[in-house]
């Protein structure tokens, strides 16, 4: 934060005030970069009470606030322009007297890339509580059931296991509502978004994931849902096949869990995030399955992401990337196929990057086993 | 449009994306004020092949294909100020080079009040498959439940009943799951949302709606549960007390029901929405329910809103504002009340403003029965 010259920052999206303060609360978190001090002011609901908190019924008090909390006024601001609307970003200029200002975003989102012990430990509870519900998908199916039947008791699920329902995701475009279970060849249909496997949805207005298709025997489901139960989050999938599948299917499975197993070892501190994809990107090749990797009919360009506060963190494991793993980075790795006419297959994991290799946090068997 | 001197807007929020397009998808839609034409701009999936949508990988693209396809480019532009990231606002002016611009968030906040025809079926279908719901309700109640527990068989039944699964709101910061349920005191909970009945939730990620309380005789429960079949929403609150609850919450309900009978008759065209808040206040402090009329320890400053596209829309029923009520404007009202050690009562339904007074979408028995 030093180097962009700014005395101070102000964060006020959810995902930063929930990272430096621990909890969601509608106000506003100081940061004076000099001091390394911080000082929280809330807007609502006045008197909560919180030991520490500044009530205020609006930004424009914060700078009075400061003065007589003996705060030097900064002569550069650092804010989050990649995530406060435009409206919001001139209202806190114009209450600093209109100062310069710097963007915070990029790196607030790069310091997040390392959790700390105490952010690892919620990340496993959520790996836990999510395997528990996956360890049950295979008891919910029933003859004729479709994909968003089945999603729904995996939803149930998810919420009597303390799920709170809620994706946090980067960048305002994206959204979801509990996750996607994809059947059969809805699998291939594309999404606005940057995922390898999507489905069609069934609104106009909700364009992603489940569509009514009904489980076939002869393809493959699988299930990518929500795995927040305290503010931070595991990203999960499993897979699984109604009867028999071709040999096809079987081996895409197999590749994708072969290539978690290489990743798993060769994801070590100081590796470049695109050495990552690359290894994943060949090994689909080898085995003759690059018109499947990553989506058939619309591809994803990556093999993975960092996950944490929010569902797509940084790093990502493209190509292109210049991102260096390091200890205490959490990552979700999806080597993922799409086979026309059957389905989606693969797995994906979320890991946590140790000096020895990934470390899995959503233990769960992997197998492309029949409902 | 026209009077801000802009000759031109791009939306490209999710919500005014499905607005002017009727559906979600990513990317631009260019209005060419003057010539009353739209162009849609579509970044990802690229060969999705929308009729008359045109592909491009990025923003910068946009103003020289509207000059190949005979645009003027804009000399003023207005954009969603209040809706998109600062990064992104300036992103589309320097594409722009660096052109002038205003903000038409506000402006299109004030066309979307006003329904047209389409708009109001969709919304007449949401309230009934909302109604068809908690219709259910009472029938999901079993001995020593937990608000949570309930909410999780409602949440079922909307996804059973086509229920989208998720909720627009306007600003960045309200964060929903599927609603909220509920039961005795949680109702007093405040959340840091401007709710009249909040709850104080089960993690400090997501502090709002129920928290574990066990539902017991002698108290009552609500359900605020999502209505979003369709990219459009309908809301709806209905409560119900567990065995016998004491005079006072029986009268406060039937208050609650009073007031939306008198307010259906005095919500006619013209009349200012401020008006229909100082009925609702009169009624409440007449009645001796002053301390608890829209909310108890913290209080809501409104007792409606409008409501579409997104759950929180114009216009705001408030004791200050300058809205005046116009035929197809599409509101929720909402007199709750909180009664201390008793929980939430009071009934929400959505209305559309016909020329005769105000048509309820969201029809289902309001009475306050024993679950």
């Amino acid at each position: 934060m030093r180097e962009t010259g700014a005395n101070a920052a102000i964060v006020a999206s959810n995902a930063n005030i929930f990272y430096t303060s621990g909890r969601i609360f509608r106000g506003y978190v100081y940061i004076d970069v000099e001091k390394e001090e911080t000082l929280r002011f809330i807007v609502r609901p006045s008197g909560l009470n919180i030991e520490g908190y500044t009530d205020i019924r609006k930004p424009e008090q914060i700078p009075s606030l400061l003065t007589e909390a003996g705060c030097h006024l900064p002569e550069i601001l650092a804010l989050e322009l990649d995530a406060l609307s435009y409206s919001e970003i001139i209202r806190l200029q114009k209450a600093f007297d209109n100062c310069p200002i710097v963007n915070c975003s990029g790196i607030i989102s790069t310091a997040r890339m390392i959790k700390t012990p105490y952010e690892i430990e919620e990340m496993k509870e959520d790996g836990r509580h999510q395997a528990n519900v996956y360890n049950k998908i295979r008891g919910l199916f029933t003859e004729n059931m479709t994909d968003i039947e089945l999603q729904i008791e995996i939803e149930r699920l998810l919420r009597m296991e303390g799920c709170l329902g809620l994706y946090r995701t980067n960048g305002n475009s994206m959204e979801l509502n509990l996750g996607t279970v994809l059947a059969g060849d809805n699998a291939d249909n594309p999404t606005p978004y940057d995922f390898a496997v999507g489905g069609g949805g069934i609104s106009l207005s909700l364009p992603v994931g489940a569509n009514g298709t009904v489980l076939r025997s002869g393809t493959t489901v699988t299930a990518d849902m929500n795995g927040n139960f305290n503010g931070y989050q595991t990203d999960m999938t499993r897979a699984w096949r109604i009867g028999d599948v071709p040999p096809l299917a079987m081996t895409a499975h197999e590749t994708s869990r072969a290539i978690l197993r290489r990743l798993e070892q060769e994801g070590k501190p100081g590796v470049p995030t695109s050495k990552l994809y690359d290894i994943a990107k060949q090994m689909a090749d080898e085995t003759g399955l690059t018109d499947y990797f990553m989506g058939h009919n619309q591809k994803a360009a990556f093999v993975g992401h960092g996950v944490g506060i929010e569902l797509n963190e940084q790093p990502v494991l493209t190509p292109r990337s210049k991102a260096i793993l390091a200890e205490g980075m959490t990552i979700a790795i999806e080597p993922k196929f799409v086979i026309p006419g059957i389905g989606s297959v693969g797995v994906e994991n979320t890991y946590v990057v140790r000096a020895e290799g990934l470390e899995c946090l959503t233990n769960c068997p992997e197998e492309l086993l029949s409902f």
